[in-house]
């Protein structure tokens, strides 16, 4: 997921590791498990266990030679990296199938985000309730983003209106674009920050290596 | 997205690369682009010209020094290596709201998918129409596999029997898995491939990134 360019690749690529490493460590701790090495954690994640430490010794190690990290400790630690203890604010665009999917699937206080309103261009919908939140006009957009300044919006709309409705959010100061929408968004403003779920890219993957098997 | 052992990463993320690439050329092909150098194509992607040449190289080629590559020709290469053009039957799991959203989201034809059915356990909708399947009980996806024999499964349920079902679809043969559920799956049989999609992981790169600027 997510497209970035070169200057950023180093260490947007350790982001990301970082984020496995997070829910792994979530995965170990509902298992019990209290201390794990960086040979071990190499092996479940299939990554290398000088890989992993390089990526933690870059934010100053957390762990004994020899003993191995506290899971609580390092997950701890991984989190205030990440800054997931931060809240920021998001709003969702578009109450459809995606939309709905993405509020019973996605854990976004656990991600450090609260969703502050949902949105939709579907008359029939708006004032109705969807997982306690009102769904408000798009029309009403810019109110709404000049009120509660959401830093993110997650894009959950069919194609047609996106790159106009991308545009408006970062000329609003919305920076942040969880784009699912399939369009490749070419936003004119340097400060956007897109991050791209390609649905598609994760199936072929799948097919490819099931028909290599 | 996906996980992947040491074995198979260098491959995969090739592999991974080679459905941006595809994914690109589409993009071009739609702006009307028949021909590209590796220096502009790894520009746009945010990767270098070498490592394109490099990834491209390892199949045999498709381009001639200083012509770059013909979008179309490259775009038809790609898929074949791929191997979109032989199609794979799949299973959905799941016609909530998840389920739905990848059936409208999804085009799954392009990705060298087939769909054969569609299963979830609400009494209510068995029998209903989504997108132009009927929806089928889970009751009967021992059969329902052996007639269509699907080599893959879409998981889009909720996390509580999520294990049990994707045991069931590996013991039928269907060992790909394509991992909505959050649910971290350790399939007993090796044989087992499953791509997650965790929609966490892309919400907090993109909450870090924001944070950053």
């Amino acid at each position: 997921m997510g497209t970035e360019n070169s200057r950023l690749a180093v260490s947007l690529s350790v982001v990301r590791r970082l984020t496995r490493y997070l829910r792994h460590l979530e995965e170990l701790e509902n298992d019990g498990i209290s201390r794990i090495s960086s040979q071990v954690m190499a092996n479940q994640l299939g990554l290398t266990a000088s890989q992993i430490r390089q990526d933690l010794n870059s934010f100053g190690g957390f762990g004994q030679q020899g003993y191995g990290y506290s899971v609580e400790y390092l997950k701890s630690n991984i989190e205030s990296i990440l800054g997931i203890n931060q809240k920021s604010r998001a709003i969702l665009i578009g109450a459809g199938n995606l939309g709905r999917a993405l509020l019973k699937n996605v854990d976004f206080s656990k991600c450090g985000v609260t969703l502050i309103g949902v949105c939709d261009c579907k008359e029939s919908i708006i004032g109705t309730n969807v997982d306690g939140m009102v769904i408000m006009h798009i029309d009403k957009l810019s109110e709404i983003v000049k009120l509660s300044k959401p830093q993110m919006a997650i894009l959950a709309i069919p194609p047609a209106s996106v790159r106009k409705i991308a545009e408006q959010l970062v000329s609003l100061g919305v920076y942040g674009i969880w784009n699912f929408t399939n369009v490749d968004l070419r936003i004119s403003d340097p400060k956007a920050i897109v991050e791209d779920v390609h649905f598609a890219d994760s199936l072929i993957t799948l097919r490819y290596r099931v028909g290599q098997q």
